[in-house]
């Protein structure tokens, strides 16, 4: 098969998935055109995926590579409170993934996604490589106008919630790296197998879209981030995009007892797991004091859990572990550290 | 400098650049977010350039390469008759690369042909790689509602034009595989030295802004592509979606003498650099009958040129040479061919 009966393979499959409301035209022109809503603004974000960086080919497989690629995207757009409506996904493969079943298999796992939040893909690239696989993933989303939650509106007194629990996803990278691999047939529950479990939580993240949507349409955050560096960076670039300080408390802290059991067993230390392990696609955000009791408990069966407080700056940014207090650095993902 | 020193110099480059009417949050946020205006619909496209596939760092300079990484994007938005407004651009580079002037360089090149169109930076991603340069170039364009020219628009009758010249870039790519490289201070003016002026056509391509928008706001063109695989191809690509065939004249093809006394030196075919040789980014259109007159003789000093004319698809595409005709074959650049 050529690339263009490929594209249009892939606009076959496009087409009857998803939503085309406001579709003006998707995959085949120079390039894709929608329409929105009236009062709404547009959201974009776009992240790049690298082989060998971002994910490795011996530790994932197509199909959750194909879900993770969209879905830390998805990430970006609840973390702005809006709604996720079309995606571009370009990628670039070798003539051997070219030639094997990898991109009917990643595509499955994208758009298993895809449909579940009613996404529609309208474009993308498709390119060779000489060697490492290139993904780049971009989803625009939809949001009533002023309804975007910024990470700069955070206030001292405000109280800061995360989504679902903490360092999974780092945990379950120290698992990859120790030499697990996720079972062909794995569901992901944490009942049925925490290995695995932990390991999707890493491989196959679950963006926290339902959350994102009710936080921005009822104005319920003040400020928002999605926790992709590690919860100490990200609350870091809230703080200071917000001109704040906050103390956060390491007993409030929603660490599955999965996590902990496993780093018992392997010598790692949940606390940090929670505090500086990246890629947990959880929701970082803030509520004024008098919308605290209109915070829902769950949201498609994910609580949020209220982990501290907004300061002052000259408060700095603090973790307290029983009577101690001490300054919480960054400690998260930097692709350039010094 | 880290990554997060590096995103907020960007930030301040890019917010004292281009048109920031309608922008809501750019770059520093989760996803950026803007507005457009009344009756508009959005224009987006996507474009994967990578280093060795792509481009080669011995052959072009950083700030070439920040050129042309928007330059493409900008053709496509062109090429929908569409006003770009909106870019995003992720980057992945090597330690090496980050550590030297390489980004500085880029980013000028990019910022450079951006302000020239009004078009702002409000996002994208950074990343590190292990070898090769990946760039992700995304623009947004705007385009009152029911004035995009889509590829599926062309009927029989209608007359076939290009704007520019045909095959310089092609001519570019030959004198580079040859040896040739661009002098630091080439002005790429023709008159000026013939080998830079090709070598640049290559690497610094120049995106039809002008003549897209004019020929979709004024409803001129029923159907227009970009130039970036061929002629051959995209001619092939623009009849297949609109179901129509196509009859090219040879000798009306506008090749510049420039092309045809580097190619004469050479041993190479002018008329096979224009037919089949890619990245022209000019824009290949068609018009019905009764808008020819109205059509400028030029646009931001470019030329048009009528090169053919549309028929019914059971003739085929072909190309007619004096008494000859025969059937014009794709022959233009793909990624995975057989």
């Amino acid at each position: 098969m050529n690339e263009f009966d490929f594209l249009k393979k892939l606009k076959e499959r496009a087409r009857n998935r998803g939503s085309s409301v406001g579709l003006v035209c998707g995959i085949g022109d120079d390039a894709a055109v929608f329409k929105l809503l009236d009062r709404s603004d547009v959201v974009i974000s776009t992240d790049l995926l690298l082989e060998d960086i971002d994910f490795r080919r011996d530790t994932t497989r197509p199909d959750l590579l194909g879900h993770k690629a969209l879905a830390v995207s998805l990430s970006d757009i609840a973390a702005m409170g809006a709604r996720p409506r079309w995606s571009l996904l370009s990628i670039a493969v070798t003539r051997d993934v070219w030639e094997s079943e990898f991109l009917d298999q990643f595509y499955r796992g994208f758009f298993q996604l895809a449909e579940r939040f009613g996404v529609k893909l309208i474009g993308g690239d498709l390119s060779r490589t000489d060697s490492k696989i290139v993904v780049d993933s971009v989803v625009l989303g939809e949001c009533p106008t002023e309804r975007e939650v910024f990470r700069s509106g955070a206030k001292p007194g405000d109280q800061i919630y995360v989504t679902g629990f903490l360092g999974d996803a780092a945990a379950g990278l120290r698992l990859l790296e120790r030499g697990a691999r996720v079972h062909q047939n794995a569901t992901g529950r944490r009942e049925t197998n925490s290995v695995d479990h932990l390991l999707l939580r890493q491989l196959q993240p679950e963006p926290r879209v339902g959350w994102g949507i009710l936080l921005g349409e009822q104005r319920l955050a003040s400020s928002m981030i999605d926790i992709s560096d590690g919860l100490s960076s990200d609350l870091h670039h809230l703080c200071e995009e917000s001109g704040v300080g906050a103390l956060v408390e390491a007993s409030s802290l929603p660490i599955d007892t999965v996590v902990t059991e496993i780093c018992g067993r392997r010598a790692l230390d949940p606390l940090m797991l929670a505090l500086h392990g990246g890629e947990d696609y959880e929701l970082l955000f803030t509520v004024a004091p008098e919308n605290v009791a209109r915070l829902p408990k769950r949201v498609d069966g994910i609580a949020a859990t209220r982990i501290g407080e907004i300061k002052k700056a000259s408060e700095g940014v603090r973790i307290s572990e029983g009577s101690k207090v001490w300054e919480l650095k960054p400690g998260g993902w930097e692709h350039f550290s010094e």
